[in-house]
């Protein structure tokens, strides 16, 4: 069994050395902090997964989650890491003192998030989705709904959700059709179903509190007449007593993976007493959400990236342990045979997983980094970290999540035909991640996103800013002579990504709409590949400017020489994918755009 | 549910007019087969896999296999699966008269194995490895052990096995150590454990019959001290009844995938009493069981395009009833959804499944169709077909795998959130089809096959005449103005890997062995794409021959329409990838070879 699942060294690497988190401190918000104190929340991040996370990762799985008679049972280790999560701050660290958090910076929350999820995916998500539902009540919620729900929620005896998803509206929010209608007490009555709530109901805990979407009495259609409320499986009498909501668990979902994570169907309202209270304005659900989503989007991101690292350390250990085959030029079968770790195509396997964790972990991070400085900063300086966190939010979520796949798949193949078998960890980490990229809106969603919405916002304004950073460490490279020619290759992919961007504009410009858009996800791909790029040219930069410095542990001139070879690893085998991907974003053909004669429906 | 799993009149068109597999019955061996019999017989395969295959797919993996004090249960249909292939000539189609066969091209056995996987990936390796295991019976051993075995596999009463694999020796065949001790009566006694045998043992059936590698005692070390035994699990006494041949079944494997196909742990000899009989001479074991496993490779690769045919027609179901979300353009809320597959990132990745199904079948097929001219053919001619056969042998089995992952998941990803649940399939072959880039050596292992011996050989005159054989139907294309195009890019394609390939035979001639592999995989993906990229080009010509010469149905032009679409789409968006692929090949680094500064046995 896998004995690790995150590199910590890296983690404070990417944080402490390469984002500089500990420089946000000199804001007012995060002042009672500093870098001491910040290393060691996420030492007692690590302590808290390797004690209630990691040892229940495969338990988790085997268990599952159970439905029976309107009854949703969970491993009870769930419960457990609820209370410690709560008692520990680690339900909305980064939020404010007044709504009972740490004033963390989101750079350390995603960390935290890295952290947890790596040592299992299965468990995270509850205190994770908790964290976002409060959120959003203490962000526009009265302050009766403040005091009623966020620190029942922040201190874990309360679960939070968020239901949005319907039968009928998964992608498209706009048909949404669960009602609400107002009552002489300001509160209203909620009737429909809501399906994929994660961590939407289960025995263990005191309180389930829905963060749910619904559509007011004649509220205008689509997306403009959504309104947000809260719904808790169990309302609060005046008595100070729960009473039972009119919430009614019709299932759970049997899914591939996250077996352990609660997955449920809810119908409202069936004795038509289900109370709703709306937060912040009617109709303004739907804006109020995106919110929650854009911090829930990086989460799902860090996911990715977190089950991948698990997954590398499996890996990793195996090819350590396992003996096969001989090196070429040393066939001598009197001798034993080599680690396999000792093969060039495992060590590739085993570096594009590496290249991978670190490469994301770094650019979700700086995301982080973009939303605390948008956070604390005033004027144009906020207008600009805003723009940067917009525009790196939706290639957070999908990179990541895309990738991974392939990460854990080359973690799988390493192992071999024991990869495929549950004895080792790989398969679950396998069957885990491949929800990473449908969850909170699929990566086909996204990549619409940042095509259609973030490259285009503001005239361009985000794309622009985010060139400029890249432009940056490109600059910052290009002094190394060893890195010269690697910032010369991202360079390179710059001007190519801004070029296709232009094209792709122009296609807009004429109207078609539907074509601009329908290589989005292949755009996507391109942008993730070369927003990874550029963090792994930034922590080659950071490893050699170290380097050059000298004075140094051995360990920490191999740690920063692995830094400088994984890079070159990313743009040999990976970043190279870039100009094929341009090719197909400027191909003329019109292929998957329907026309009359459909290619597609004549197959039936 | 998905109603189907294959799309027949593509597997025909496949066969019978790009392939024209029925001018084969001009020969000898082929002569009581024509045009019309042969497809015949694919009606009648297709038939029982409707029948017996795909109504019991979700069942197979549900019930699983299940172990219990040295026995080991299957889904009772298994049983039944071997007895109608049996009784219909399935176990073996390809087999001479003399063996009990239907002398059937290989390409027709292979189109079988496409349907029998497409239904039911789970069963269809029972009769399949059987029909393998009794093929060696036949080529290479003695009339007493044909007598005594062949009939009995071929009929579906016994199972046959390949049982290869040791706890120390997976990839690394030389360190087998199951050993065999000669016995005054000609048989042996062996002793040893296997592990991953596949339909290694199940409680309905009579007999296993495993095609055993071990080591004779004294033999010489590594590979040329391996010889072929037949080894079943109950032996047959002279009165002719079965008796325990002492082989014991330590478990089963719990495997993420193909729940239903029994993976088996076998200990030999605990008594002391295990018979072995000896197939052809002492000592050659490996090179008579490669023979069957090329043949096996060929098969696992259909197994890859099988699966995500199978996933395809569901994504495709369910893209054609599924509403949601509006075109862009048409965003009228007061009108209803359209159904998704109206939008261009579910066509693409629909039409990335088609393509990747339609052309690596295409490429199976004509590895088929190589191997059945090898057979017929005599002298230069024959020399021909055999090293086509050869070369093609890695790239069939390891592209369609590889490819298949990613087309899976596109097609899970089509579905949506309901992907990732059990009540649609794609879960399932999703699950499945990631065992078939690991079977048979690992897609690492076809990688160092395709570039360290079979790109090589003969001073490459395999590779020469499959660029050969490539070129013609560039020729063939360029005469077609809608195809030159593409045509010139696949041209550029082969100059590009011709140019690769010397450039990496450079390095191998300076000696440096393991820097000249270690990218083989890499090298492998380029073939693949490349050689996909052929059958496409060849389809799209033949295509745009039939709509030239015009007087054709509807759904005909249709067909062919869309293969040329398919083509071009292929093109776009796979083809394109190679650009970047050779870029990797021909990088100056050297990243994954082992050197003294190892930056992964850091990171521990």
């Amino acid at each position: 069994m896998a004995s690790t699942y995150i590199d910590t060294r890296n983690l404070k690497f990417t944080l402490f050395e390469l984002l500089k988190v500990q420089e946000l401190c000199q804001y007012e918000f995060f002042a009672d902090h500093e870098h001491e104190t910040l290393e060691m929340m996420i030492d007692s991040a690590k302590q808290i997964a390797d004690e209630h996370f990691f040892p229940f990762l495969e338990e988790a799985d085997r268990k599952g989650v159970t439905y029976e008679n309107g009854t949703v049972t969970v491993h009870p280790q769930v419960k457990k890491v609820m209370e410690v999560m709560g008692e520990n701050g680690w339900i909305g660290p980064t939020f404010s003192y007044e709504d009972g958090g740490m004033q963390l910076p989101h750079t350390l929350g995603l960390a935290a998030e890295f952290i947890f999820n790596a040592a299992n995916n299965n468990f995270a998500g509850y205190p994770g989705l908790t964290a976002g539902a409060a959120k959003l009540i203490a962000s526009f919620g009265s302050d009766e709904l403040k005091a009623a729900f966020i620190e029942k929620m922040t201190t874990g005896k309360w679960q939070g959700t968020m239901a949005l998803t319907e039968p009928q509206a998964g992608s498209s929010l706009s048909d949404i059709t669960t009602s609400a209608t107002p009552m002489a007490d300001g509160t209203y009555r909620i009737s429909g179903t809501k399906i994929f709530i994660s961590s939407g109901d289960y025995t263990d805990i005191e309180n389930v509190v829905h963060l749910m979407l619904a559509r007011i009495d004649d509220a205008p259609p689509g997306t403009k007449g959504i309104s947000l409320f809260v719904v808790p499986k169990h309302r609060m009498t005046e008595g100070g007593n729960l009473e039972y909501n009119d919430v009614t668990t019709a299932g759970v979902f049997h899914k591939m993976g996250q077996n352990g994570y609660a997955t449920v169907h809810l119908v409202m309202g069936e004795k038509d007493d289900c109370h709703g209270y709306l937060v912040g304005e009617a109709n303004r659900g739907l804006s109020y959400m995106f919110q929650m989503m854009n911090g829930a989007r990086l989460a799902v991101g860090m996911t990715g990236t977190a089950i991948a690292s698990a997954a590398y350390h499996a890996s990793l250990q195996y090819a350590q342990e396992r003996p096969q085959g001989r090196r070429w030029g040393d066939r001598d079968l009197s001798k034993g045979q080599t680690l396999i770790i000792n093969h060039p195509d495992v060590r590739r396997m085993l570096m594009s997983q590496r290249a991978m964790v670190e490469g994301t972990l770094s650019l979700i991070l700086e995301g982080g980094r973009y939303l605390d400085l948008e956070h604390v900063s005033e004027g144009e300086e906020r207008k600009k970290y805003n723009l940067l966190a917009e525009i790196l939010t939706p290639i957070t979520k999908a990179y990541p999540t895309d990738a991974g796949l392939q990460s854990v798949s080359n973690g799988m193949q390493v192992l071999g035909g024991y990869g495929y078998c549950e004895d080792f960890p790989l398969e679950q980490y396998y069957r885990d991640i491949r929800i990473t990229p449908l969850y909170e809106g699929t990566n086909g969603i996204q990549s619409l996103d940042l095509l259609g919405r973030k490259v285009t916002m503001e005239n361009g304004a985000a794309f622009k800013l985010l060139m400029g950073e890249i432009g940056q460490t490109v600059a910052a490279a290009s002094s190394h002579d060893d890195l010269r020619k690697y910032a010369g290759k991202l360079k390179a992919e710059i001007d190519r990504l801004i070029d296709v961007t232009q094209h792709l504009s122009g296609i807009a410009m004429k109207g078609q709409v539907e074509l601009f858009l329908a290589d989005a996800t292949i755009y996507m791909e391109l942008f993730g590949l070369v927003t990874v790029a550029w963090q792994w040219l930034k922590q080659a930069t950071l490893a050699a400017e170290k380097l050059a410095a000298g004075n140094l542990l051995a360990e920490d001139t191999a740690f920063y020489e692995g830094k400088i070879h994984t890079m070159k690893f990313f743009f040999v085998y990976e970043l190279t994918k870039c100009i094929g991907l341009v090719e197909t974003l400027k191909a003329e053909e019109s292929l998957t755009v329907l026309t009359d004669k459909d290619v597609l429906q004549e197959q039936v």
